[in-house]
């Protein structure tokens, strides 16, 4: 039986024998009695095993060291007054493997460098048993919001040839001796002796491809690793992250937003019901206003504000900024704060940006200036989700492409879905770590990944 | 209104006005009437429009090509003695987007390669159709397999700076200068200066970071892209492919198979209830014995049988084999599909194989020789999941890891799982793409991927 069993049902079990394997959190042997806290991963909170020190049997027991795994045999007993709900009276128990003096995760204060430094052992510490079972429950949320909408779940590649979005530094992949690469006759490195004939590097999103999809299911989202080679050592780049991006037909920027404000509550809501002890602990030892937090996002409505609007507020307040504001400039995290916390004090988004800061493929506006962009900002983190209506118009499209310069021969298939039947489609990327950090309050990216990939650190 | 919509409340909307937006599947222009096939992909069936090909306003209509885009709205009227059960009479019908008359997904039959070349395209297709939308659902059954218990999923890293499985060849990920790379004073490439400090590559399996999670959570599974640089041009082989590795504390190898066992079943039980249309196109076009052969799998218990006790089965019919059969071999194709489609005629599992065909971390059976692994084999396509129970005992894993003369610093953390509370676990692989060739009938894994990559292809 695990542990989610025993906190389940434990007042049918009370006075019966149960059997339970895990491993010690925790270790006080007195002189007639020994507490064991167990825990198997299962459930938040421990179990505690009580066990009678005098007898021979056992003996090894009260010599464990932490983090042993044992197999407990013995009688769950109701405990009403204590702050755990019962425990067990052990009448058996049984070594399966203990651990040594020199355990690196001793119940005591580590650092986060440290605990980053046993990326193999920390999952076993709360915080992190917290982080990655909200991860993994958050993760399970949104592939129930989109199933239930019918939409459908797309693998776009991580390996390509084109750096079509241009959304950041990439990884090249390949099987050629980088100490010895062929070469052609003049000398250049022959990649038509390379795995794919070509040069092909880790995508930085799978956007693109994701709409040749949503011009056949109208409703499609990927949820896979991106990649992005940037030499940023900050607490929210990671050079491997996972992210979510829907693209949906026949919707419009504001449809874009409906669906990205019902997704982000949706994911609340699932992991406030279905992991309460770990959100109660994140409250009480990560950040203190978390669930207040939560809660408020919840029950809002998001706030829609256009970037020609939120900079006029901005200016309103410009003695509070670092960088100036003026019209036409990217907001820096200082003023999407500002905006989402002290002006509008609930999760905002701020649309139609100025087309020169946007990306090609975003619907321009009949001002000819702003491009039909959402960003969705909250209060504590700022940007949260960026997307847009992508331009379906061939010739503006086309347009825009030359204008900036890129190369037409790389988006002959993209310009494709605006030959052949082109619809209205929008559609939006969200940080999947980000989130986390967000659900959570965990301050550093690198403590809601498993094993985190930054700049200079590739570890296990 | 999408048609998945009009499909589940055509009875109520009998002679109602609706609206639907959606993609030109089929036109035939009569004399008085027209008839327009249309689809929008929330359905795998279209949805018949009618219209009155006398009237003006229709004329544009008629001229439209394939994949146009279009806005219908109309009455819907069953039709009870129609192949259809409904279609709508069209009172207005706007133009969204045009297609042209060269677009290249005609109706008529096009050979697979062609298909392939338009990837961008083929998901209009109704084969990919079905393929993707079934891709998609599994791809929600193992969610919410794992989910229902209490499985966490974990996401392991696609960037690894070890080979530790040896599982296959990698590709090698860099940001250094392949041209001219830096290089050390003695001449060798300097990878203190490539991105991550020291040569990093693609993962080929999640397994021994997942185990980690394993120690920490008890069940725990991953769902990752991986990769493999082999250059074998296969019909089952892709340079990037999807992987699910379970991963379970305090589970031995027939725990394991129990859990894989019921995981096919349910993901097999999950697409027939949620993809009937899709199921049943496939059967009539892909493979006409695939429901029989799907049903059957739900329907049988899987059988167990050791190796080596196949190897004898096997002797008993050696006429039948090009590869000869004798005690210690790796199972051929061939051995593996006349066990499963011949002798037993249903899955099995074969378990215990000789220890120097498998990998170093597979528990040591007490007869020195065998190790307890095992393979699901499946009727129709042969092997569709492999696993084992892992050595959990320090001293025999480090005697393995040396005997095969691998680098043991390799695997210090890997090795702390066995000091620090070794537990019996088990865990299984299995490649998502095969799983949705059996499921589908699909026999080149190319056309079950949404953009392939194979070795000299990588495209879009």
């Amino acid at each position: 039986m695990d542990i989610r069993e025993l906190y389940k049902s434990y007042k049918e079990l009370d006075g019966k024998t149960v059997e339970v394997q895990a491993w010690i959190k925790n270790l006080r042997a007195q002189k007639e009695f020994g507490f064991i806290e167990i825990n198997d991963g299962s459930f938040f909170s421990s179990v505690q095993v009580v066990y009678d020190n005098t007898l021979e049997n056992f003996e090894r027991v009260s010599k464990l060291y932490l983090s042993a795994s044992i197999r407990v045999k013995g009688k769950l007993v109701l405990t009403p007054n204590n702050k755990q709900a019962f425990e067990i009276k052990a009448e058996e128990i049984e070594v399966l493997g203990d651990s040594t003096a020199d355990y690196p995760l001793q119940n005591k204060r580590h650092s986060m460098e440290f605990l980053r430094s046993i990326a193999h052992l920390r999952p076993r510490a709360n915080l992190f048993r917290a982080a990655y079972r909200i991860r993994s429950l958050a993760a399970f949320a949104i592939h129930k919001f989109f199933n239930e909408q019918d939409f459908i779940y797309v693998h776009t590649p991580i390996l390509t040839a084109s750096d079509a979005e241009g959304a950041g530094e990439m990884f090249q992949v390949t099987t050629l001796d980088i100490d010895n690469p062929p070469r052609t006759e003049d000398g250049a490195v022959d990649y038509s002796k390379d795995f794919f004939d070509k040069p092909t590097h880790l995508t930085v999103s799978g956007q693109l491809e994701g709409e040749t999809f949503a011009m056949a299911f109208s409703k499609i989202y990927t949820f896979g690793p991106t990649f992005r080679a940037e030499n940023s050592n900050t607490t929210r780049h990671a050079a491997e992250f996972w992210m979510i991006e829907p693209e949906m037909a026949f919707m419009d920027n504001n449809q874009n937003m409906d669906v990205a404000e019902a997704m982000l509550k949706y994911v609340i809501n699932y992991v406030m019901e279905n992991a309460k002890e770990e959100i109660d602990f994140c409250n009480q030892f990560v950040d203190k206003g978390l669930i207040d937090r939560l809660n408020h996002v919840r029950n809002s409505n998001f706030e829609r504000v256009t970037y020609t609007r939120a900079i006029e507020i901005l200016k309103e307040h410009e003695e509070k900024f670092d960088v100036k504001v003026e019209w036409g400039m990217d907001l820096q995290t200082e003023h999407e704060r500002y905006l989402t916390e002290q002006i509008f004090k609930k999760p905002i988004f701020v649309t139609d940006y100025p087309k020169d800061i946007k990306a090609f493929y975003m619907k321009l506006n009949p001002d000819n200036k702003t491009v039909a962009a959402m960003d969705c900002l909250v209060p504590g983190i700022g940007e949260i989700v960026g997307g847009s209506q992508r331009e379906e118009d061939y010739a503006k499209l086309e347009k825009r492409i030359n204008e900036l310069g890129l190369d037409m021969d790389s988006y002959t298939w993209y310009m494709d879905l605006r030959k052949y039947g082109s619809v209205v489609h929008s559609g939006y990327g969200l940080g999947f770590e980000r989130l986390i950090m967000y659900i959570t309050g965990i301050e550093n990216i690198r403590d809601v990944l498993p094993f985190p990939r930054t700049v200079h650190h590739c570890e296990f």
